[in-house]
């Protein structure tokens, strides 16, 4: 209960403030705000999606646990997509993936293995997942060299290229949840919180909806602010794209991962980290990709060679590091190490 | 022997109708007469040679079994060379690669899957083919890098470099061969189907010739109507290479591959799908290079990213699905859904 | 004692040698005779911190052997970086990686393998290399993306990229010596040789400093014929930087994995060829950055398409040949297949 006042509290402020801001027309401030504001929220989100999980049951529970883990992304890229910032969606996608990857499972390994010498976990689901992610890239690869191989093709085989490509991609991940939740739950293992929900549904509901509604609020004042707040405080847009966004949506999952590896329950801390990763790979970048087409702004599947590389490695380093189902606390600090080399390029791109 | 009638029926039909075809003038009609008479061709050439296989004892029957799998894409991609139709005949040593990889292996396990929850295989055999393949890949890219990186160096350096590599690829080969066959029989545990020949070896003999003879003459006709059935179609020749002309040539793998999945042979379906790839990549490609050179129309060995990221990431895909030597439904539907994107990708590049 | 004097007199006739052409003027015979004399330097330095560390014991002797044992490539390329030849240095760099990974390991697990049916090693340590190497691949790919991305970026952006990317992989390195030599020593189970130290440490100092002070002298010599001698014996320069410099300054270690592998010694063995990649990867290439800086001619971490897949094709096929702990002559071949073809595109691209 104290972390939901603290959250609320600190939700409410940041909320506040950005409101002020705005009405004082103070753009970078507003742009702070916001990204102080969603980190909390995103917290609420995820914690009322796991109080309602906990009494639907493993089954629909599983289910809404894994669809709903993401939305802050979600909400934070639709409001990024109507405000036209499509490169900076394809960034915060790509961020969000090796962020997991990378940030949250380099740190829970790193600090989960400078207290215990070596960490177990089920090797299944990691490969399960790692498939995924190749199969992800494959999806980032393709309609790009087919971009690259045919410059000159008309807009729209281009666009159909995207549509099939994320209608295979969300193919598969439904194949993931009918094989996770329904016909191989025993083989996988599904990890068991046992834990006790804390709220009535309908309170757990309504902390749902409003956490939902109040990202959304600052999102919208985060993407509005964006340009003048990247002039004002010296960022770059791929900056803010592939680090900040990502950081601040996953700042959450982040700390929970890391208790979970302190507690040694290292299979919740993989299937946080790399199971968030190819959630956003194979659900929440197709659903990103049919609401760009919705909204009029088509969000293509052409990506760079450094989002694609970018994702590729911390792909191969994951499969590598998960394939004995083993993990020490160098794991981690190479997971951190690839991730620092990335942000690094990234953060000295001109804008 | 009714399967015996019944494809050489259906052959026989395809002959006479591309004949008449040809002799009425309509190229598309001969088109498509072709590409379905090779179909039954394809099957018997693999019967024959699999009945001589069984006589003659495995470490022999085991060599001819391994050189004479790939036949009718042997005999296609010569017709295409000796046509001209040399980008045509890349795309189809790409397409027989991941087409077993992705195809015909993702089909069998997402069926045999869908009767065995879980499936089991030699992982060692598998991991020798994707070294193999991955060797196959730097074969690839190595002479392709050298052409972006000496765009202007003389066309018999070019030359030279796909040589040399086509040599390098097939003393692989044939030493996967002693290995398999000589060195270490034991420890890869051959499967052996304990099958008994059929026919003569005479008639087995009779029948191999005899149906290569006649996918000869249908490559002839194919290749001869392919830019005018393209045409009338409304077919790109990227599809006609990377999917069509594999799909023909391996459809009876394709279906062995099933059958044997849905007994839980999975050691044998492995090695028709990855095993055949393997052999394309190592002994058909090379043999098509040497074959080029002598007839003189050249096939170098630089390759459009498209085809290294296609084969590239099936053979990623399936080193990782794999490694543990175990198969379910969803790494099947992973697989095919690889297929799917590549497919999709190249199917939309303008002709 | 009789190996002393042998690559004592070897490497004194071979100085002498290279003093009268340098005083004749007869620029290639002083480079070959550089080249000849080398060889022998290198055994010569690799013998005496060999003796050294056995006397520090495994904690120091470990963290020393690890350190030197690649002085012969960080003189060489000093040298490089001294007289300019900046993109000699980064072929010398990747040579060392993919000669050590491919040709060395090759030779090992294929002689060894001849002897004996199956060998085995620590399957762990290899995947740790394993890693480091995909970190390194990531730390010469995102500079370079960086480069392609924003070739306009200013020349200060791009240095700071390469040594941001240099601090981390030095870290990742000290990170790994602090795991494989104090938090982990027991699981990676560090092999010790149990040989007698044969000299004084005085004596071992000695020889150390004179060896490497004569490999300064060569190295200066090697590089100031450079130019003329490959204009006169018809040499490129990228088969001078990828092939050769590495082969020479790798000539003893080569010897030595082979021989430990004919003795079924192969986690030495292995530590030798992958851990001498890692270490030129994460440490040499580092430290050659820094220093190119404090002399003012700096090298940056721009590779090449072809670097660059040549050092991320030979990781790949190490982390898969090493995955199950068990070698064979075949995986030997396949190790040596990869370097014939690199070497041989390698070898035709115009210098």
């Amino acid at each position: 209960m104290d972390n939901l006042a603290l959250m609320g509290g600190w939700a409410l402020i940041a909320v506040a403030a950005s409101l002020i801001a705005k009405a004082a027309g103070i753009d970078w401030l507003v742009f702070v705000a916001s990204v102080v504001g969603i980190v909390p929220l995103a917290a609420l989100i995820g914690e009322a999606t796991e109080d309602l999980a906990v009494k639907l049951g493993p089954r629909v529970g599983g289910f809404l646990n894994a669809t709903f883990a993401n939305l802050p992304e979600v909400i934070i890229s639709a409001f990024l997509i109507l405000g036209g910032e499509i490169e900076v969606v394809k960034l915060a996608i790509t961020g969000a993936i090796i962020g997991n990857l990378l940030l949250v499972l380099g740190a829970s390994l790193l600090l989960g293995g400078l207290k215990y010498s070596e960490q177990t976990f089920n090797a299944k689901v990691a490969g399960m997942h790692t498939v995924s992610l190749v199969l992800a890239v494959v999806g980032l690869i393709m309609p790009t060299l087919f971009h690259s191989a045919a410059p000159n093709a008309p807009l729209r085989a281009g666009e159909t290229v995207s549509v099939g490509v994320a209608s295979t991609l969300m193919l598969v991940y439904l194949c993931s949840l009918l094989f996770s939740f329904k016909t191989h739950r025993d083989v996988l293992g599904i990890p068991v919180t046992g834990m006790q929900p804390r709220w009535s549904p309908a309170f757990a509901t309504f902390l749902l909806a409003a956490a939902a509604g109040a990202t959304a609020l600052l999102s919208d004042f985060l993407v509005s602010s964006l340009q003048p707040a990247v002039d004002t405080l010296g960022l770059s847009k791929p900056f803010v794209g592939l680090i900040l966004v990502p950081v601040v949506g996953n700042a959450a999952e982040h700390a929970g991962a890391i208790r979970l590896a302190l507690r040694d329950q290292m299979d919740v801390a993989i299937e946080i980290a790399v199971g968030s990763s190819t959630q956003i790979a194979l659900f929440v970048a197709p659903f990103l990709v049919f609401f760009s087409l919705v909204v009029g702004k088509p969000l293509n599947f052409f990506f760079s060679g450094f989002e694609i590389a970018a994702v590729g490695f911390s792909t191969a380093i994951v499969a590598l590091i998960s394939r004995d189902g083993r993990s020490d606390w160098l794991e981690g600090a190479q997971l951190l190490a690839a991730y620092a080399i990335i942000a690094l390029s990234f953060f000295f791109i001109p804008g």
